[in-house]
């Protein structure tokens, strides 16, 4: 199931860096939802390279939607979208043909696929494909607005500068959050504190001056979702989330509410306390677990932050080993790079999220659970 | 899927923290594996509390294999180990009936099953049902040894105190960590620098003397996996085995490699590069991917840890609320409870993982790959 | 995946037929449920030998519910029942130690397990491994009777004698049927005429006198299914329900509504046309398609027939192979084996059938589809 | 997971009837397997009307592959299709909007998605997708052969005409059967006795003179399969292949080798004897079972039967109901369809069967079993 995800709504994956199309299908989701192209549009617009910090390969992502809406809404069949590639330059790499990127996949897909796979620009391995799911994750990201429910994610670390954390005091609550989530995805460089986001550009820039990339980790919160998603043990939404989060290229590390915080902390520190509010609807009063108990959701907002290593592609020379001759050789790429995806992955995160949470509120609620509510 | 994870090789987890007895299904497993009651109970053993760090519950943990082996081999066909429990005591349970301690997930599953869960000793999401894990894993980790392929686990930090890292220096070639691995899987309380150890059980009772408890880390190595294990995107080895490690009660955080610590670095010094050793062998220099490229093993040890929180158990004071009437209340925990969990995590995270790397590598090889060896 | 099957509500099974116990879980079914010894001894009693027309090794069936029942209830969590076996008597089967029975699975087992397989009876391949289903069908078949839905199974050809069929005339109404559904659920031997039983036991007798067996086919119905339950393609209600039926030992053949009948029709005889009834509800006037179009459930009846093939355990020599040895041999079994198992094969269809029914509507419904009726 | 298939090789169907473009995402074949343009045209070629017999839509089925092929070979990634709609016409439906069609989907879509399914041609319910299947299927055919395993499809029975049998006499060894099949798949119209071809056709026509249609049933052999594939229990090869077949439109039974012929055998009869031949290999001197024992192949050729319902779309007037008023109402279609989909669902059985057979040869030899041979 390499290329699946899901077993209520399912996201599957295809496409190459350097092939004519790539795409996304995502099965699943209720029928009735309302799909424009200007809603795909706007999200793919987030994941598109802005400016001097990220990449010079700037794809128009041209996309049609091949399967699945009818009238402007979603049908109940599969969502079938197809993007165009038309910015491949495949001679950038073919000039380090069959020499292993560091942090790169060359080296495993060779062993793997026998010599056979599209090593073209990193081939299927390509952050390229995380557009198809932008493209389909904005379905996702309506249908969850359809029930009350919200997400967002925010750079909370870049080149060793810090945004503010979703953790933190009086941006805790739903209420406060759902404002925060709103402001940071009207955001292009999405941060909290505005007054970070120049220093992150700066560290990136300066990277890249020296051949250089850089690293940093994102935040993201949903809120909004009821309490009881998620199963015990193996479908806990920590599991659910992290095996999606970790297909994501470049995510090496996630964590849930205070996560490796809680290494250094007491169970008294720890422990959120649960309160009945007005309403007679209960809640805690502090939300290191991420709004999750057992693996389901508490009905706090859900909060967890995802580590995502350096851009691989460098233009410093680098010791690797040729593929085809089992030799040592050096590397310098040049090439088209992103001294930073950080901000670019933003928007992958909280796609692939949204998605994620469709399927666990299929789940729970039924398969047409639009359809049931009205 | 809840309660059971895999597709070569799948785990089902049943039972409840007071009900008589519990129990785990592994199915998929090669025929022919060598299986004993010792080598099951020694894996149990390390599971069970050991001094006044840990829980006063000590169960015995008589198990019995109902299926699955015959012969004293593995049949092929599911295997299934039953695990009694003898030490319930639901009385200490009954006394806060109703009440949702904070930490735990005594409210989520009240919301979620309708008042119908066994709310005693948290029931189904009870740590006791790991034992399953340990029980059924013995054969994993004996699966994997045939294969050359070695798994162990210590404790990287705990109350403040930290352990020598997997990934430092001569620490992490194959062969050094293949040691150190022996070393660790060997000793009651796993850390590879023993002179934390006294300090470490000094932070846990400290914490207890004053009703709490504390968090740590645990760092787990693989060694010996062939290079070409897991799959882009959704079967990424980072996607499956944090999909298994975050249904363990009280992990919050999975990181592979350098995992948060990326977010600091620059590309230049993330990258693992290449070289080629006297054998003509590929191996990278360092190990900050943890050995893993795009999802992939990369044939260098796979390194991940795991943030564990403090235990939610604690004697102090806390405010909760009462599911019964919806009132706000405070809670009391007496009991029998661990001020931490962090040397007995360590074996079910061994486990756990030894046979999502079954899973895997049938996959890789095919369902009978040992058979396939002769 | 092969001993675990459903995606909402999955079963998953376990044991051999000289194990001391074999048994079954079941996860996923919603929490509520009431649940008691007594209704799955009452499933159990059909599924066992009843007269010389069967085995004479006739099991107790002493059972217990080792988890997810609390208080008489479901509690959501994953039930395992274990079952006991106590009359196994290898003695029989040593005296063909390595003898491919025909029709059974010893060679295939051989072949697939390299000699490490549980031959004893059949090991994992044997029918006792049904009890399991039977005792957790018990209830599925509850929660869907708390639906409104019924399913009953009945003989519909043994030995060249048959019964009444549900797709006929009068008996095709939803009505109709659940009415013939409590009957023959009441039956010891499940006919709709009950003049054709003692046809059918005489014909099994016959075999048995000469050393032979029979074969036969079965009829299942299940009335009060909504419409809407299936997908399109892959998880079609055919689909889905075939899977499960054809991993039962001995079926051979599933057809839903005219089935193999529709080879030799015309359209206009098998297009089940709509009509509106005096309150609104759309109907069909005949059921050829089952209550199945485009593999979903059109609100009639679904009715199937699954064939099954003679007992391949016959005491008349017959020619096979020695696995151990690789020779030509002949083999004349003894032992205790039933002339048929058409009688006993109808509580397996129905129970079985009642547990995919259970995770289809979880699919529709949601996981707790029972509280939220409440 | 309704529209995909597979643990170890996935397919994936999207698009409608009368929408744009469908296609296939075919994933987790092996890398390496050569693969041209002219093969799937080849393939696609039989599924495609020709003559009065079938219907008059002749789509030129004009399709690019997308992703997962590389200098002509399969590269491990998921290899899509996408095949153009040109021959849509939307006015022939528009005529009867909102009647439901008798024996088509349409009313359970409305049920299912709340009027939201896109209705033009049966929408994503079409046999039109199937060309999908058709498509990846030839990839999935060239496997099977680089492993010696061939698969053919003829029709059984149509209009009341009968064609032979694969299960007959001399022709049910693998030799034999492995020239039969070489031959059907040659013919455009496949049966197995040619005398038969022009009778079946007459049966044809005459239905579509009287406006109305036939059914039939289609049979299917797959040799040089190893003894070993598939799984006891729930992956039985029964269970596996049956899912997928039911999931094609107008397919209403399924049985393996004597099937529903079962019934009235006896187990001296029934069961298929073992003998050793000349090179020390096992087989049955008759294939009753159908090449399958508890579920796993037995190393005789597979053989299974397909009931195939009458074309339902038929210009005689019938009796439905109106979606959209909620009242009764007489339909008569005008359009252009089939009289008969016998012979074109052969190829679409043939091909859906090759990829589950190299699901479960995956699961069997692993995920690159071709790479493994070299």
């Amino acid at each position: 199931m390499s290329n699946s995800i899901g077993t209520n709504v399912v996201l599957t994956l295809f496409g190459e860096s350097h092939g004519e199309e790539i795409g996304a299908v995502l099965d699943g989701m209720p029928a009735g939802i309302e799909v424009s192209d200007e809603m795909i549009a706007a999200q793919l617009s987030k994941r598109r390279p802005q400016d001097a910090t990220e990449t010079a390969r700037v794809e128009p992502d041209e996309f049609r939607i091949v399967s699945g809406v009818f009238n402007g809404r979603t049908t109940g069949a599969p969502i079938c979208v197809i993007i165009e590639n038309s910015k491949q330059r495949s001679g950038d790499y073919e000039k380090n043909l069959g020499i292993a990127r560091p942090g790169h996949a060359d080296y495993v897909a060779h062993i793997k696929y026998g010599g056979y796979e599209d090593w073209r620009g990193g081939g299927h391995f390509s952050g390229r494909i995380t557009a198809g799911i932008v493209a389909v994750g904005a379905i996702a990201i309506k249908a969850l607005e359809l029930k009350g429910i919200r997400i967002g994610t925010h750079i909370l670390s870049c080149g060793g500068v810090n945004d503010s954390s979703f953790c933190i005091g009086g941006r805790m609550t739903s209420l406060a959050l759902a404002d925060d989530i709103e402001s940071i995805n009207s955001k292009l460089f999405p941060v909290l504190d505005d007054s970070v986001a120049d220093k992150m550009r700066s560290a990136i820039l300066e990277a890249k001056m020296s051949g250089d990339s850089v690293g940093g980790s994102v935040q993201t919160a949903i809120c909004g979702l009821p309490a009881g998603v998620g199963e015990p043990w193996f479908d806990s939404v920590e599991s659910v989330l992290s095996k999606a989060l970790f297909s994501i290229g470049g995510i090496k590390g996630v964590e849930f509410g205070a996560g490796f915080g809680f290494a250094s902390m007491r169970g008294s520190q720890a422990n959120d306390q649960w309160r009945i509010d007005d309403a007679g609807k209960a809640f805690t009063t502090t939300n290191n677990n991420g709004g999750i108990n057992g693996g389901i959701s508490n009905g706090m907002p859900i909060v967890f932050n995802c580590a995502v290593k350096p851009t691989p592609s460098i233009s410093q020379k680098q010791m690797s080993v040729n593929l085809l001759t089992g030799e040592n050789t050096e590397l310098s790429l040049v090439g088209r790079h992103d001294p930073a995806i950080i901000r670019r992955i933003c928007i992958v995160v909280t796609s692939l999220s949204a998605i994620v949470m469709c399927d666990m509120l299929g789940h729970l609620y039924g398969s047409n659970y639009l359809a049931a509510e009205d």
